[in-house]
This record gives C-alpha cells, structure tokens and sequence, in this order.
C-alpha cells in the first residue's frame, strides 16, 4: 500500500510501505481522512521524540512507520476474533491505547500506546487497529468530520477537567488546533464569552471565525487592558493556557478570577522561573489535562454528530496522502492554518 | 497600659505604651489571651516585612506599636455608636479588617486591614477593635482556646478550599502550628487517613499527639517510599504544602493522585524553577489558601466551641505579657513549640 511514512526529524517518505499481517483481535480500516496534528508536527520538526527510534516496551514497533492518528475510515476486514464491527462498517479510532489495548478510562499517561505514534498510524491507505478502539460512525456523520473528534475530544476534556459551567467565561491563550478546538467545544458548553489571546492576527482571525467573541494581540494587550477592555474587574472564571511558555503561564493566572480555574494544554518543554505565591495572591486552582478519556471521545462523537459542535470549521486545508510532507511544511510556516486533513481514499466521504 | 511593644527586626520591648483613644465605633478589649503567630514571628526574625516603618495607606499607623491578632478578651469599654456588644462580654476577634473594616468574605488579599499587623494588636493589656470584628463567645468556651479560633480557621479556609471530602486521605508537608491545625481541621473534616511529613523528628511527635496517623522523616523517606509504605498506588486525595520551599512543592504534587488536590498554605519567599509539565503527567490540581473568609471564622467558633476540633491540643507553652520577648524567642528556636500563648490579664479564663 502506498503510505507517507516516518523516518525521523523533516524525513517523511511517500513511498510503498507493508505492516505486518492482522492480527485475530484486529480491524483493518481503509483509511478515509487524517488530520495533521501538533505532536504529529513535534516529531517532524523535532524528533523523534514520542514515536520509537527503537523498540516500543508496549508495542514493540520501531521506526519507520506512517503517523497519523486522527483518522475515519472504512472497515475493510476483521481478525477471526472480532465481533463487533463488519466489513463496510464506517468507523472512527480512539487511538489512544492502554498497554493492553483496552480502551479504559486513565489517569495519567504511562504506558498509553497511542495508535500513530509508537505504532503504525493513518498516513497511510490501511490501518491495522485493535478492535477495542474502533467506533462505529453515525449515518448522518461524514467521514470527514469524523476525523475531527480526536483533537475536538482533547479540548473537550481539558473543558470537563476544569468543570467550566454554563454561562461562564473563559479565556483562551493561543490559538493553534487545539486553542480553536477548544474556543468550539467551550462554546457548545454554554460559555457566555469566550476570548481569544495570541501574538499572530492570523491566528486571531481564525479564532473570531470559530467563534471567539474578543480576541486581543499580546503585542498590543497586556493582562490588565484586556480585563479592563473586558470590563472584568476579577478576571475570567475558566483560562485555557494552550501556548506552553513561561509568559503565558503567569499570564493565564493573572486573568483568571479567584477560584477561577486554569487549565493548562500545552506541554511545557522547559522548567520555568516562578513563585507559587502567585497562587496564594490570586486564589486561582491551576490544572493540566492531557488526552481524553474513553467516554469522552464518545461524548464528542456524539456531540460532532448531532451538530452541538461544528467542528468543520477548524479545516483549513485539505490535501492527498501525496502531498503529506507538504502538508507539514505547510502546518509549520502558514499561521493561517489550524486543522489540515488528508483524503487519504480521495473520496468525498 | 503595659504592652509588649514592636519596633522592628529582633526588637520587641514590655513598656508601658498608650493606643489612641477609643473611636465611637471601636470596642475596647480587656486581652485574655494572645497566640503568637508564624506571621509575627516572620516579623520578630525579618521585619518589617508587612507591619507600616510609614503610615499605613488604609489604618494611617506605624510602628511602633504591640502586635497580636490570634486573641480573646473581655469587653471593657464601648464606643458611642457600638451596639452589639456590652461592657463584660466575653469575645474573639476576627482580625482581618477590610479597609473599611467590614467585615466581607474577601477574594484576595489586597487591602485587608490586619489587626495587629497593620494596626495595634493584642501583646497588650487593652486593644481597641472596630465593633464588627467582635464576636461573642459561647459561655461555655474557655477565652484560652477562643484565642486558637483564628489560626485554626486558616486551615480549616484551606480545607474547604480544597473541598476535602469526608472519608478521604490527606498528606500534610510541614508541621509548624499551621500544619498542626490542619491536621486538626482534616481530622474533623471527616479524613480517613492523615499523614505528616516533616524534616524534624521532634515535629513529627507533636504531630502524632495532634492526631497524625502516620508520620514520615524526609530525611529516611523520599515520596515514592511514602506512597508504598502507605500502599498508595496513585496517591493522597488531598495534599497540604505548609513547608514553602521548592523540593516540598514538587513532593506535594507528586504524594497526590490524578485529579487530587494540592493546597499550598506556605507562603513562597522565592521563585522556584519548575516545569509546569509535572501537571500535565499527574493531572493535579494546584490552588493555595491564605487567611478566611468572616463566616469560616464563625464556623471555626463553633467547631471549636462544640469540641468538633480540640485545638487545645495545639498550645505547647503558656507565658506571661512580660515573657514576650523570651516566647518569640522560644517559637524560633524550639522545635518542639507549636501554639505559645500568652495569658495577658493572667487569669484563667
């Protein structure tokens, strides 16, 4: 099969590519449409840094391989030991994988064998996946936007980890991918007003277009004009920090009121400079959220399907399995764009 | 009046010493009983630090003067406008007055008017308290443990603030008189198991007498010997930061599980370097609790007034008005020292 595969930092092949033979307990999925993520551009730019140079100690999988885990697709076959699913069947992947590819709730991220990642992923015309994670699609659900709920179902996490409640406000500090999935999934919640926050007008553009009712460049804004251009005189209830520098740290502390929440949902890199007495000041909660649980992914199924959350509106792009490496070039040095999906079986789908 | 006067760092003088005269709407207290507080002691080794050297913005006094604000009394003189209390009444003062001394719950600590920090407190024989921070006292509580109302209501703030649970499991890091209140608090919260960390065996001792169920030396236990002595596969549910340094606030999100909650009641002096990613894999929650609002106060009245919480247990040593000066002396250097109290009228009421 022809698959975009992975060799490390800046080396994606397009090129004739075979994984092992399925097994009894798994599916192979013909793959529809896969979203380009930023851990997926991480590895790109920067690895390997989560995808195995050598052996995985759950999988047992070693580059090169496809990424590519928010993926839709077509059932094309089943293992002898799979019930649940048929061939034909229209289906999404929860890739996240426990060690024992049991799709439980958890609690932290050992040993979570991500599907795309440290095994074979979607880049690729057909996916090998454990039974356990594939869902089956709702009728009315395209697959294309069903390639949506994997990153919409991490913002949608992070929303239910900082319990943000009807009728609040929430603050969202940089706008990449998961900024706007966020912006979305906060509004379907009820947030009555919801701000955007980035250095780039681009991206600032993008977030109005999703939804955000303000949004302010920190180049001309710093915290205490956007509260006062807010006309909050204690701060936001719920402040998403989805930029991961020290800066914004502080900054999401600073806009939130007190015991207002604020989740973090990048991933810091480097340890930074700061006095926890900023809490003890601004009687705000800090949290982070990372992945999504079993039910959640579901719940944005469902949420996707019935409309509550339109998540096609983070595509910006569309492209083939051929321009894959393209695709990442472009996702690293266009700040227009957030969600660009790959039709990878070229059907409108 | 005879008082125990502060003038600055390591400068505390019994002398006689006059406040001004009684305001229509200040009470005039005859001082049964005085705590000396971490934050006086904080004042004693390294101040001034948050007592006015020039006139305070919102009380318009300055050192020097008595400070003193954990203390009970009997009223011995009205102001002409004070109508809820009478000459004879036994009462407790809530010493954190706003800038207009109202008494309101208080979101932050910006502009709290502290009795006996930033006007003249309770090492004295007589202070004059703004009528709504007055409070009665049940005639069944002696003024002794009345005088422990408000260092056991700042643990008691931060227990609630970090909504532990009845049934739960607590860890508390430092076990300075904070530290010993919070056990104390957690006890009647309804805590199933409380543990104490601490670098000092004679602490730890004081701990276990306090109600401590399990009590650990940092020296001889690092955290992953804690979870496994207490057979923690994930970690405490609610995890108390009394300690203030950087190695206590990584051991304080490490002891905790996956959405558990670290309460930090130290007060950081420093910035620490930290990588915000320990969130991320751990999935706690991080808020910090300072002071109280005015109806923990009560409810900390009444839990003590009701035996709910034997803060009698937190007093070490009882000393005279003119032993002042020898009994900062002692909290600083004696490890064994949780609550000193000072019996100021030298009754034992």
């Amino acid at each position: 099969m022809k698959a975009a595969v992975y060799y490390g930092k800046k080396d994606i092949r397009v090129e004739e590519w075979e994984d092992r033979p399925l097994q009894a307990d798994e599916v192979k999925v013909k793959v529809a449409w896969t979203g380009i993520c930023g851990s997926d551009l991480h590895e790109y730019v920067d690895g390997p840094l989560n995808t195995p140079a050598d052996p995985n100690k759950y999988t047992n999988r070693q580059l090169p391989f496809p990424l590519g885990h928010e993926f839709s697709g077509i059932v094309e076959d089943i293992g002898a030991d799979v019930t649940h699913v048929a061939k034909g069947d229209r289906v999404v992947i929860n890739p996240s994988l426990t060690p024992e590819n049991q799709p439980e709730g958890f609690d932290n991220t050992e040993g979570i064998g991500f599907l795309g990642l440290i095994r074979p992923g979607a880049f690729a015309q057909y996916v090998n996946a454990p039974e356990t994670v594939v869902h089956k699609v709702p009728d009315n659900l395209p697959l294309k936007y069903a390639a949506l709920v994997e990153p919409q179902a991490v913002a949608n996490q992070a929303i239910k980890e900082a319990r943000l409640a009807f009728g609040q406000t929430v603050a969202v500090i940089g706008v990449g991918p998961i900024g706007i999935a966020t912006i979305l999934g906060a509004k379907s919640a009820g947030a009555k007003r919801i701000v955007a926050i980035d250095l780039s007008d681009e991206r600032l553009s993008l977030a109005k277009d999703m939804g955000a009712d303000a949004v302010y460049n920190s180049n001309n804004f710093d915290t205490q004009q956007i509260l006062d251009s807010e006309g909050f005189d204690k701060g936001f209830d719920v402040t998403f920090e989805v930029a991961g520098v020290a800066p914004t740290f502080v900054q999401a502390i600073e806009l939130t009121k007190p015991r207002g929440q604020v989740s973090i949902l990048s991933i810091f890199a480097h340890e930074i400079e700061w006095n926890p007495a900023q809490l003890t000041k601004s009687f705000v909660n800090v949290q982070a959220s990372l992945g999504y649980t079993y039910d959640t992914f579901l719940d944005t199924l469902e949420l996707i399907a019935n409309g509550r959350i339109d998540a096609s509106k983070m595509i910006t792009s569309e492209i083939s399995l051929d321009e894959v490496p393209d695709g990442f070039e472009l996702l690293a040095n266009d700040k227009k764009q957030a969600k660009i999906l790959v039709n990878v079986d070229g059907e409108d789908n």
